[in-house]
């Protein structure tokens, strides 16, 4: 009878990954606590980029952040 | 002052129908345990069909296969 | 397939009462969207008094305050 | 390491006020609990005004009744 | 950046047993969508049976129906 | 009409501490968005060390191996 409720921000999970993370999450609870598969629930919330904070700022800028730091390694690695 | 959260996946609920389990989760709450209505606060989450699962897989597939049962009755009732 | 989670104050609900509200909540979902009581979930939290806020205080205060109040109105009664 | 979650109705919060009740959480957990901002997170949910209910119905309704009370208002102001 | 919240019925799962979970759930979330363990939240709420519901009935009940009828089984198979 | 979700580790927050959660939370609401105190709801759950996960491990392991760094660079100090 669990209730697994997965919270990730909308970076476009497909549909085949969003099922991977049913059966995955649903395997778990019966493996660990021997739960049915019939009364598993999984719920996948996808947020906003802009609505998911994390250490004071947003995804969005977490990610173009992050973005600027690959961007700027790649130039380091040609000079 | 309750707060009721009730999730459904997205299968075209109209708002006559959203208001309904509100005005019903509110006196639910008022007949059972004396709540007052004015801090009765009920959220509807509606969830995509791909995001939600039970018994492994999600609820795309639960309704095709449903339609699927449905049909062969049909079919049944006629041979 | 719905998911009901009902979130009140810890104020001495019995479990006949939490009952009520699992088969009252099953039941509306039935009513208004048809969905099946098998796979309908109902999980009811009960919140310490000091950690449910609503316009700034605890409910410990809001309760404290209106149990005065009642007492304030019932000694004008007698005066 | 706290998870805060701030759900409120879809009425035009903007990028920038989102931005405003992420540091904010994450500042007021830190002040009051000492939580470190680099595991704190803050997701929010803007709700559809027909899926929120508060007092038996839902905001769409309270919302018109707030406008027509102010507009009948100011009727009132110049009559 | 993931949150996942499970909730099971407070029926003696280890603090072994959680971990499992933890480790499985944040495993889960880095192999199908990439995601960092480090900001991978699980949160495990264990809930009284007789505060989750399913079928219109509690769990409670449901442990004493499937409890009697494995004792019937059992006698079942001596006679 | 918010509602705010505040989830932290049960490690011993007082209630003057939740108290100050309950209306930092409420005025950040009140200054952002202009929402209504009174029907701002604010919930604290506090959740149990080994129900709390995050980087595969959970807050009790956490918490032990920070306590031990510390000993260390005390430890170093003194050396």
């Amino acid at each position: 009878m669990p209730y697994v409720n997965i919270r990730i921000t909308k970076e476009g999970a497909t549909p085949a990954q969003k099922l991977e993370l049913i059966e995955g999450a649903t395997d778990l609870l019966q493996r660990v606590l021997n739960k049915n598969p019939a009364t598993t629930f999984v719920i996948i919330d996808e947020v906003e980029m802009d609505s998911w904070g994390v250490n004071r700022e947003n995804v969005v800028t977490m990610r173009a952040r992050e973005a600027a730091a690959r961007a700027a390694a790649k130039l380091g690695d040609k000079s």
